[in-house]
């Protein structure tokens, strides 16, 4: 391992796994962490709450369809709802380079507050701290998130009931954050402007988990892209994924871009998808019900838990073979959320 | 109003104060949020809970008795410990500048491991981001936490129970934090070491507060330093506050320094100080319970509550004179937590 720090450690991917694991699950050493889970699950006497934190360090600050506001309400709102709780109130903790434009700042602050309007929650605590010209990048903002959870969806961050058979769904186009982010940093002009997904999914979520469908897991798709995921769900199971790539939502834009950057979408970093893995019974109710959401639109079902592969997600792809997906290793693109 | 973001604006005194008024509360703008407390104190059905935020940038990270992991678990302890709350979960984030030693990381992380067990408390979530070298300095670490609020101490973060006759108690010598961290950065040798006095306070509150003393007002002191502690208490109410300066415990040494560098002790910043309002009845009792606690053996009552000067709080000095007490303006030493 190496000694000092890469920006492969801050991927979402192998390296952060692994640095996550070394330096801080082992250090921490409590049985929540250990879960790794997106959000904390807690229990304050009879109650379970979801406890979350994620700082934003996007670069640029401002990037087609969002900014670095809108994602840091987003993508902690997220990772609530996809451990199944409902966001109740978020915290805003501010790093800002001395210099920074207040007009900008309030831009800042007003999308974060229209985000958690969208999302019917409350920016309930915050700090300020700024540093000397030229030790922070603009400004870093961190968001931790409070959420509650029915005993019913307890195990939804875990995946513990995950079983053979069950099909995995996703809510839509795949990899446009990470090319809209990808585009605005070197100025890239596009014949159709691609606008990253950043979106609350909390109403999508809940709308699901209300139908009484039987979810097994849910994972918001970010940094690490759909591939990092799917490989996360197989690490030490019993069985495999099975992930077909002619079903996987890209934009043709999308698709384009990454062909002549040499990027795999399955690595692409996404702020507004979701990955869902339900009972085979449950698959058409929930794409249907998905469907009729905002940010359901284009959800599709992608692939399936086997038993064949344990522990490996396979891609089948286009062309008739496959190959194992692997976590994202080093470093695609820095500072994408 | 400037129109750039200037050190001060993070200062913890009346710049922060302007800016966090108007560039986010007008923005956010919600009742909890306006309540403008350390801590958001929120309900989640039946249970009162809070729930705070705090970025840590201190320069340098490591300092004469202390961390920037010590300084980021107790931070966020001591503001959910200050309003009352018995403190249980922390999140930790990083922001780490590329290529900074894993082992100076794993350093910071099992300091932060040794306060949060002290304190008693779990740190249950985190969140990893690594930006390009020359994006930050060295290391950031934002802490988030949830303590639970018993009813009978809801008012405690607000004061709004506070009255005329009412004394103020600190719980030990302040300015320490200030003058090691400064003394560390500029690489000054001191004859007596000074030791930063950053340190968990939640056994000292627990202690207080199942003691049943009427206490009126907690806050811990820090960036602004005591002096904009209590200017803050009288902002806006019908009340003033009287502080006898020959009362305020300063070390030697630390006096000693202040007076070679032209620091006033008052707007010194701490880690380990809790200012208290309490009754007057009840005042003797408080500082015999802290007194007892090992963060509270130099306990003293420093002021009280007065009819006279309302909205004011006025420094009776050593000498004879008064002088009104304002917030810290300006910036007096940046990044000091």
């Amino acid at each position: 391992m190496s000694k000092t720090i890469l920006l492969g450690h801050g991927s979402g991917g192998k390296l952060t796994s692994d640095l996550i694991k070394k330096s801080f699950v082992e250090y921490f050493d409590n049985q929540t962490l250990k879960a790794m889970t997106d959000s904390a699950i807690v229990n304050i006497d009879d109650k379970l709450l979801a406890f979350t934190t994620d700082s934003y360090v996007v670069d640029p600050i401002f990037f087609p369809g969002g900014d670095i506001g809108k994602l840091a309400v987003s993508g902690t709102i997220n990772d609530l709802a996809v451990s199944g709780a409902e966001p109740l109130f978020i915290s805003a903790a501010f790093i800002i380079e001395e210099g920074f434009s207040i007009d900008d700042l309030e831009s800042i602050t007003k999308s974060m507050k229209d985000e958690a309007d969208k999302s019917g929650v409350n920016i309930v605590t915050g700090d300020t701290k700024v540093v000397n010209k030229g030790q922070c990048d603009k400004i870093f903002i961190n968001t931790a998130g409070i959420g509650l959870l029915e005993r019913r969806c307890e195990h939804i961050s875990t995946g513990k009931h995950i079983q053979c058979g069950d099909k995995i769904i996703v809510n839509g186009y795949i990899g446009d954050h990470g090319i809209a982010v990808m585009g605005a940093r070197e100025k890239l002009k596009f014949e159709t402007e691609i606008l990253t997904d950043c979106a609350c999914l909390n109403h999508l979520t809940k709308s699901v988990i209300d139908s009484g469908a039987d979810i097994k897991f849910m994972r918001d798709i970010t940094r690490g892209g759909l591939a990092t995921v799917v490989s996360e769900i197989t690490e030490n199971r019993k069985f495999g994924i099975k992930i077909n790539e002619r079903d996987i939502p890209v934009r043709e834009s999308v698709r384009g871009m990454c062909e002549i950057f040499g990027y795999d979408p399955m690595f692409l970093a996404n702020e507004g998808k979701v990955l869902m893995v339900v009972s085979e019974q449950s698959a058409d109710k929930v794409i249907n019900i998905m469907k009729k959401q905002e940010h359901g639109r284009e959800s599709a079902m992608i692939g399936e838990i086997t038993s064949t592969n344990p522990g490996k997600a396979v891609l089948h792809s286009v062309v008739g073979g496959s190959r194992i997906i692997d976590k994202l290793t080093g470093e695609m693109l820095p500072r994408i959320c």
